[in-house]
C-alpha cells in the first residue's frame, strides 16, 4: 500500500467539483459534486439519531439496490428539522444533479451540513449544482474537500493504491468533521471511491466494519449529529477479479487499506476538534471482548474530565479509571493498569509514584497516548478524542447568534 | 409539610458533629459524625461504576440487615484505588467510631470522599473520629454539613415536618455535591435522618424511588464517581404507627416529604457545579412512558452543546432537540414542541420564528426552564444540569497538579 495523490479523483473514472453557491458567504465553496463515469456499487452508514435530515433516509432508499453514480453534497444549510420542504428540497438536488450530469436521480446521493431548522435556498443550490457539474474535474478532489468544509480548519484529503493480484486499485476520500461539535454545523461527513470491483454485500460490509472502528470511535463532543454519514462508490475500473468473498485475500488486502484511510481522516476530524490542541489516542488492550474494549476506550476519550485533564497537561489517572468504570463493560479493577505514552501510572487499580515530569512531556506531545491493559483477555480497541478546552467552550457559546 | 431549621438534627434523637482532622488543610472541617441515640432501620443507594471505594462494599454488608446507628465521613480523600490497604482503613473508620460511641462496628456507615489513589492519614483520621464523637451534639447539623464539603461553593441542608396521623415527623438531610465535577474531589453524597418509625423494606424502596428522580436525574458532569451514595437512617423516635405499607397514606405522605428533600438537595447540587452561572431545569412531558421521558431530559441536561448555549445565552432549540435524538429513547421528533421558559421555540419539530429578546431574557434567569413535549403520551421526567463555562475548563484543567 502506497499514499498517492488525487483524493477522491485518484482512483480511474472519478470527477470532481467544489463551486460557490453563497450558501455560507461570498467566495466560499458550498456545492460539491463527486461522479463516476460509469455507475458504481454503492454502499453507506448513516447517523442512529432519532432526529435525521431528509437526506439520510434519501439515501438509504436509493441505496437500496447497492447502486449510486454521484454523490451531491452543500455546506451551510443541514436541511434538518425542515419537514416536507425539506424532503422536497433533498430530491431536487437529486434531480438537478441527475439532470444536469445525464443520469437517473435514484442513482444520485445527497449530503448536507450546516445550520438546522433553516430551509435551505433551493434556487442558490440548483445554480449552484448546474455550476458544479460543469467544471467536474479528475482534478477536481481539493475543490470539493473545500467545499465540504464548514468550521473544519484543514480540507481533510486522502488517496491509497494497492496492488490486487498485480492490477493496482485506487481509492480516494474526502471528510469533514470538527467532529460533532456542532450538531448545527459539524455534521461528520465521509465520501469514499474507488476503482476496485466489489461486489455490493462486500461492499456494504466493507463500509459498516471500517467506519465501526474509525469514525465510530471518534468522540469530539459526545453529541452524534441529525446527518452525520459515510458512503463509498466502486466503480470497477481497475478491472480486477470482483471481490465477493469476505474470506479472501483480495478482502483483506482492501480492508487493510480502507481502514487505513478511514483512520487516517477519522484522526484528522478528532484532532480538527474546535480548540482542540492535542488529538487523544486511548488503546484499551487484553480486554475480556472487543465489546468492552470498546465501550471503554470511547467512555474515556467522551469524559470531560479526561479532556479537561489533558487540556491541563495534569496526568490524572483516577479520572481515566474512573471513566472505565463507568463506561457499562464489566471488568475487574483491580487488574488494570494505566500508561501515558510509556510511562506507568497505575498498576493493579492502584496509584504508582510516576516521574511527574516524564508524564507532563508526554501530555505535551500533540498526539497523547493513553494505553489501559485490563489484564483480562485478548480483545482491543482504539478511540481518538481531543482536549476540552476555553476555545471549545467560546465556540460553542456564541456559535448561532 | 412545612420546612425547619436543624437539618440532619432536626428529628428527634439524633446528634452530628464535624471537626478538622486537617485531612484537607488546617482550619477546614473535615470529618463528620451523624448518630442516633437508638438503632435505627437505615438504607442506601449507590454508585453503579465498576470502579468503587472500599466503603461502598462495606456499607452494603453493613445494611444486608436493615439497620445502623451511626454515620461517619470523611473529606479530604476518597480512599478509592487503594486496594486492601483501602478495606482495612474502612473497616478501622468503623472501628474507631464503633468504640468512640459505644457501639457494634456493623452498625456503622462509612462515606469518603476527596482525592482518589492516596493512602488515607489513618492517624489523623483516627484522631479526628475520637474528636467528633466527643463534640457530637443536636445543634451539629451544621458543622457536620461543612465537613462533608470539598469543592462545594456551599452547604446543602434542609428538614421539614410532616404530620402523620397528628403525629409530628421530621426528616433532615445533608450534602454534599459540586455535582459530579470531579471525581477526585466530588462525590455526591447525601445522608438523611428521620424520626420516622418505618419497616426496613419500606425505607429501602423509599430511597431507591426518591433517589431515582432527584440525584439520578442530575448532571454537572457526565461522569459518575467512585464513591456517591445517599444513605437513610429511620429511629422511630416521633412514636407515629410504623410505615409498613407502600400503598398506604403514610408512606406517600412522608415518600412526598422525602422527595422534596431530595430534589431541594439535588438542584443545589447542580446549581453548585463549579463554574456554572445557571441552573438548567428539563421538563420532559407527554411522553410515551416514563423511561423515555427520563432518557431525554438527562441527554439533554449533559449535552456539552446545550450547556455551552445556556452559558452563552444563545436560544439554540437545534442542540436540544438533536440531544433528545441521540438519547436511545424512541419517539417521533415530528410531533415535538420546544419551549424555552414560556416562549416555544419550536413546533412539530420544525422551528418557529421566536422573540430573540424575549428568550434572552429567558435564559439570563438564574434558574433557565427548558421544556420538551412529546405529544405522544402521558409520562414525564425531570432533570437537572448546569451550564458549561470557562471556569469549568480552567477548574478541571488545572485540578491535580
Amino acid at each position: 500500500m502506497k499514499t498517492i495523490s488525487g483524493g477522491i479523483t485518484a482512483p480511474a473514472g472519478f470527477t470532481a467539483s467544489g463551486v460557490c453557491a453563497e450558501i455560507k458567504k461570498k467566495d466560499k465553496k458550498d456545492v460539491a459534486i463527486i461522479m463516476s463515469q460509469v455507475p458504481c456499487t454503492a454502499a453507506g452508514v448513516f447517523t442512529t439519531n432519532m432526529v435525521r435530515a431528509a437526506c439520510i433516509d434519501i439515501n438509504k432508499k436509493h441505496l437500496l439496490n447497492g447502486q449510486a453514480q454521484a454523490i451531491v453534497v452543500n455546506s451551510g444549510n443541514a436541511n434538518a428539522c425542515t419537514g416536507q420542504q425539506g424532503i422536497d428540497d433533498t430530491l431536487q438536488m437529486a434531480e438537478v444533479t441527475a439532470a444536469s450530469v445525464n443520469i437517473d436521480p435514484s442513482n444520485v446521493l445527497v449530503a448536507s451540513t450546516g445550520v438546522i431548522g433553516v430551509f435551505m435556498p433551493m434556487d442558490q443550490i440548483a445554480k449552484g449544482i448546474e455550476a458544479a457539474a460543469r467544471v467536474l474535474s479528475p482534478e477536481g478532489s481539493e475543490d470539493a474537500a473545500q467545499a465540504i468544509m464548514t468550521t473544519d480548519l484543514a480540507k481533510k484529503e486522502i488517496a491509497v493504491e494497492i496492488k490486487l493480484q498485480g492490477k493496482s486499485v485506487k481509492i480516494g476520500a474526502i471528510a469533514k468533521g470538527s467532529g460533532m461539535i456542532h450538531p448545527n454545523m459539524a455534521t461528520m461527513l465521509s465520501f469514499i471511491t474507488t476503482d476496485a470491483a466489489i461486489s455490493s454485500a462486500c461492499l456494504q460490509q466493507l463500509i459498516r466494519e471500517s467506519a465501526g472502528i474509525s469514525y465510530n470511535m471518534v468522540s469530539v463532543d459526545r453529541d452524534t449529529s441529525t446527518n452525520d454519514m459515510a458512503l463509498i462508490m466502486a466503480n470497477g475500473l481497475a478491472g480486477n477479479n470482483i471481490i465477493d468473498d469476505p474470506d479472501s485475500n483480495d478482502y483483506k488486502l482492501f480492508k487493510e487499506a480502507l481502514d487505513f484511510i478511514n483512520i487516517f481522516l477519522a484522526k484528522k476530524i478528532a484532532r480538527d476538534g474546535e480548540g482542540a490542541s492535542h488529538l487523544i489516542e486511548v488503546k484499551v488492550i487484553n480486554a475480556a471482548d472487543e465489546k468492552s474494549a470498546r465501550l471503554i476506550a470511547r467512555s474515556i476519550t467522551a469524559s470531560n474530565l479526561t479532556k479537561a485533564a489533558v487540556f491541563g497537561e495534569d496526568a490524572n489517572w483516577g479520572r481515566i479509571l474512573a471513566a472505565a468504570g463507568y463506561s457499562s463493560a464489566q471488568f475487574d479493577p483491580e487488574k488494570v493498569d494505566i500508561y501515558l505514552g510509556q510511562e506507568k501510572m497505575a498498576e493493579g487499580g492502584m496509584g504508582l509514584i510516576f516521574d511527574e515530569d516524564k508524564a507532563r512531556r508526554e501530555l505535551q506531545k500533540e498526539e497523547v497516548l493513553i494505553t489501559v491493559n485490563l489484564n483480562s483477555g485478548t480483545s482491543s480497541a482504539t478511540a481518538w478524542g481531543c482536549d476540552l478546552s476555553y476555545e471549545y467552550v467560546r465556540i460553542n457559546a456564541s456559535y448561532r447568534t
